[in-house]
């Protein structure tokens, strides 16, 4: 066996406490520490003796890690961490904000480049497992279409929406993919299709003290950007169904490619995923691609990466000679 | 636009004429020759200009191609032309004798490795796009089981087999997913599942004039290896029905990955092919990783590679730069 890879996590939300749950089920792996705004003695990691760090304090700790696991978010944290720790780690993040990746990617591929470091860039599920599936459908059926679903899952982004409308004291908000949208692209349709048709949107609310429920319903359903193009259905419900049903991160999708390898055949490819908890997938996602920085970095790989840039083999914890002959 | 990667097809049966279809989707590549056993002038390209010679002159054509597409059989053809044109060009095979994939690789390694070519081998759906999804599963989620469905498809090894029975004028084979194992997987039930489980055949018979149709039906059900393992299906039909209705050679299936993140959360990854030519769709695939072995080649990465050795990105006709901007 060789050297087990020393693996760091910088931010510990629901997406680090994720990494650090990966980190368990891949043995050649070992988490030398976690790193967090908040005060250390305030955490509690999974395991007891895990060190536990200020995240100022990351720069002194380069020589003991490996690779750094960013677990902030895209918004305010990896904007700014991402360049700064590239030059000093090799790190993988999962940077979400699509239409920012050409800008992010070129803030940390001059500094992990300047200083012979690895940077993985918007790793996780979409941006990551999603696109490597928009990429190869592409790639092996030129002349079709694409379409990608998303759900049934919660969104974080309409579940603040919803939380923000006058009279909401909390909720949630549920993506549902349309079935019937969804059974014609996989009979080799290829419909175009509006935003009202792909998805609709389900939202759970507990309404405050005295609030107008109707008044509720209007503007969240009107909202726009948010719903106004969504067949949106608002449920009313008490707090403690809410805290009873509605706690899970569930999430998923499709991504389908349907197309024609000539006049008489069509072909259909499908990728979907099925999440009980979108935050700790993201966060495996995260933890097999580590596995790929470390190695990349090893044969002197450097600079920002994406998932479309990782040979899949690099991924595994087996060699090269066993995927052959075992998954071939 | 950069220069046109120069292809060649060597052997032309049903995936050379697969390879030839999707050379015509793909505008970055140009068809410089097809390579037969058979009389050039008994071959009719799609394309009345495109050249057509004798497999045995392949070797004087080496500087004209940049990348040579195996489609020969990995029975007969592929053991001895794999090693000896690896010496000669980059190539590109789909051989599919699992488990001889170790030895192939050693023999077509050496010879490429030698000559600075660069080999990719068992490339298609199983092996080749199947695989991948079998490692990514493992690598992403490591807790759990892997399970491989095949069809709808027809089988060219069963329908042989239905063939070689007494009393058999004509007929064909279907294998069949079991749509009952594959919801119980699908609903992270992890199932140990055995071979009946998981699979029914369908066959469609001709009988040879005054053949017994019970007869036939027995040997076929009982015939070890191929059938006494399912459950099988013979339907007996006239030839006129067969040609109108089972000459097409569908294919398919489903590569499902059902692992926990943690005690609380399971996790299930779906991907599946709906194919309706079985040749031309692994022709495609071969077509998309002849332009990867053009690259490699380009930069310097020979001997022989598999589809796990292989980044997606490759595979595009984008650039990097704007795989990022769409796809990410």
């Amino acid at each position: 066996m060789s050297k087990q890879i020393r693996i760091a996590i910088a931010g510990y939300g629901n997406l680090g406490r994720g990494v650090e749950a990966a980190i368990e089920k891949n043995p050649d792996m070992t988490l030398v520490g976690i790193f967090s705004r908040r005060d250390p003695a305030s955490l509690q990691p999974l395991r007891a003796g895990t060190p536990v760090h200020r995240l100022e304090s990351l720069a002194a700790h380069g020589e003991a890690i490996d690779v750094l696991i960013l677990c902030g978010g895209s918004k305010d944290d990896l904007p700014a961490q991402g360049p700064q720790l590239a030059a000093l780690f090799n790190t993988v993040d999962s940077f979400d904000t699509h239409a920012r990746i050409p800008e992010y990617f070129a803030a940390v591929d001059a500094p992990a480049r300047a200083n012979g470091k690895t940077a993985l860039i918007s790793i996780g599920w979409d941006p990551g497992l999603f696109s490597l599936n928009r990429l190869y459908g592409e790639a092996l059926l030129p002349d079709g279409a694409t379409y990608t679903f998303w759900g049934k899952g919660l969104s974080q982004g309409h579940s603040d929406a919803v939380r923000r409308v006058p009279g909401v004291k909390a909720g949630v908000q549920y993506t549902l993919p349309s079935p019937q949208a969804i059974e014609r692209v996989r009979a080799g349709e290829r419909p175009q299709l509006s935003t009202r048709d792909k998805h609709t949107r389900e939202c759970f609310v507990v309404l405050e003290e005295g609030a107008d429920a109707a008044a509720v319903e209007r503007a969240i359903v009107t909202m726009p950007d948010y719903f106004a193009d969504y067949d949106t259905t608002v449920n009313f419900i008490d707090e403690a169904t809410l805290m009873r049903d509605h706690r899970r991160m569930p999430h998923g999708g499709f991504v389908i490619r349907s197309g024609n390898t000539s006049a008489e055949h069509a072909q259909v490819i499908e990728y979907s995923l099925q999440l009980e908890s979108n935050p700790e997938f993201t966060a495996s996602v995260l933890v097999a691609y580590a596995r790929a920085a470390y190695r990349l970095n090893r044969q002197g790989q450097c600079g920002a990466m994406t998932a479309f840039d990782v040979a899949p083999g690099l991924l595994s914890i087996k060699s090269p000679a066993q995927l052959r002959e075992e998954l071939l």
